[in-house]
């Protein structure tokens, strides 16, 4: 549902997003080779499986950045194509596992791979990729890059418990939702800008630079999808509209809804949290309760914050074309609501 | 179900597993305590549901072997302790998810942590203690011990989808099983004697020796199981007995009844593997076919030649008393069976 002066926009000039694309081919053509690679086993389920997944036309932009991350330092030694290939390993394990919790019938606009394989594959190669990610990490023998990998995998899934322990918790807090999407997307985003600035030889400030800049771009990130999980269009979004409430994910949107709202639409919204097989009217009438608190547009303002302070992030670089084009990735991201 | 024979020896000198866990307490107290300490976080379910998992009473016989393995060496720099914590956190996180994909009921003598959490913590508390696992080992900067680990958490996922590929296919075969055990349960113990061995800075010739005896021990260990899954009981077993039966699964027990049966024994054991609710009396039919052929003989026949390779893997290493203990230690491995 783009606005018309975004539509001309995207008629005229390549979205940010689709330039960065085109600016890390090279690096993510070496990426990409390596991904397929790498997914090779002897034991054929674990690669048609993980190919499933990974060639289902996921963006990648998380190993992009990493490579962009690299480019923004001069002469990257070569690592960060690996370091590339391990975060989108972990970013699709977490996703198997995901589909597994939340129960997910779809991703990536097709049926998820536990509906085509069952739960207990999606466990094991998800298992398989998180391995690989780890075994290319230390054929690079950078003990520095491991440390933060490592860190991150761990944290991701602290914050999935966390979520999963908030699940339909009417007491949940913004603090709370805070904590669950720094864990489970920030860490990542943070941890491939990071990785990429490691492998071109950046110092300790263009290292925390690009940290802060990933970091703030996961949020924002995030805080942008979990508006679209109530605003999206299914077949945009890869996934079905509504899935957030139907799960009882405690999300911006609920808790600024609840906090806000009077007994009855209290009601309306705790009668369908969490309910798996809550209706579209359903939603629309929690949509209803959004609408009457903004909470739509008070999580898109939240997620407007971090875009800025991603963009400060970046500040103390040098100019140069990539440094521009990460600041207006973070633009293209708060676009995707609009 | 000892025999009296083995009955009176442990009545007059302790079992070889018990003087194990004797000579290695002061290097396993470090290990217990850092476990411990690395099963902290700010999300209290993440350590409630590890904590139950882990302190369920497990003998520890796989970080044990670690330090073991290390003492053979003389003076082991410290690092054994974390390699010994990481190998039981990876076991671990194998179990959570093992215990998902095969949808049991009882590990370690309780009710599962997927019975009392649900799948989803399980997985996702798994995936902690993996991410754990990867951070203390790349705390310790050895890269070598990291390559082990690493590699081993891969080929266990693969392990694991194999198993899974040939859940109730009558078609598999006697390599498929060995590829399977190979993977799923040799990997850790190998890598588990390996890792003990470098943190002691054996040589090559050492660290092959250690890599060896735990490989072999490794695949002794998972036969008797397989053995024990038919055989033993429930009570002492920490779970079902003919659970792999119901499973489906195709242990060496039943590829070789299949390969030897007539056309009624075959369609006792078909009609019994891979159904849940297979009742007592159809385990007694499926065992006396085993007992016809007898299959778990031959499997414990296997076993017995693994356990061969693992003395033989110590013999050139020089004569000492941890030496002669781990040479124990495979006998008391094949002697749980009888």
């Amino acid at each position: 549902m783009a606005s018309s002066a975004a539509a001309t926009k995207v008629a005229t000039e390549p979205n940010a997003v689709d330039r960065l694309v085109s600016s890390t081919r090279p690096g993510m053509d070496r990426v990409n080779a390596l991904i397929l690679e790498r997914l090779r086993s002897h034991v054929e389920l674990v690669p048609e499986v993980a190919r499933y997944l990974i060639e289902a036309g996921g963006k990648r932009l998380r190993p992009m950045l990493t490579i962009a991350a690299s480019e923004l330092f001069g002469r990257p030694d070569g690592n960060e194509v690996v370091f590339a290939a391990s975060v989108e390993f972990m970013h699709n394990a977490t996703l198997l596992h995901d589909d597994v919790v939340d129960e997910s019938t779809m991703r990536r606009g097709r049926a998820a791979a536990r509906m085509v394989w069952g739960n207990q594959a999606s466990v094991l190669v998800g298992d398989f990729l998180l391995g690989q990610a780890f075994m290319m990490m230390v054929e690079t023998g950078s003990i520095e890059a491991l440390k933060v990998i490592s860190r991150a995998a761990t944290v991701i899934a602290e914050g999935e418990v966390l979520q999963l322990a908030k699940t339909r918790d009417l007491a949940a807090s913004r603090d709370d939702y805070d904590n669950v999407i720094r864990a489970k997307t920030a860490t990542l985003f943070e941890a491939a800008t990071e990785v990429g600035a490691m492998a071109a030889g950046a110092d300790a400030a263009g290292r925390r630079a690009l940290r802060d800049y990933g970091r703030e771009l996961g949020y924002a990130f995030q805080l942008v999808d979990d508006v679209l999980d109530y605003r999206g269009e299914s077949g945009t979004l890869g996934k079905n509209t509504g899935d957030d409430l139907r799960e009882g994910k405690m999300t911006l949107p609920v808790i600024l809804a609840l906090e806000a709202a009077n007994p009855a639409e209290r009601e309306v919204i705790v009668s369908s949290l969490g309910r798996t097989e809550a209706a579209q009217s359903d939603l629309a009438r929690v949509l209803a309760v959004f609408e009457r608190h903004d909470t739509l547009g008070r999580t898109l303002d939240e997620a407007g914050q971090h875009a800025r302070r991603a963009r400060e992030a970046l500040k103390p670089l040098p100019p140069s074309e990539m440094k521009l084009l990460l600041g207006e990735v973070v633009e293209a991201t708060i676009a995707r609501a609009y």
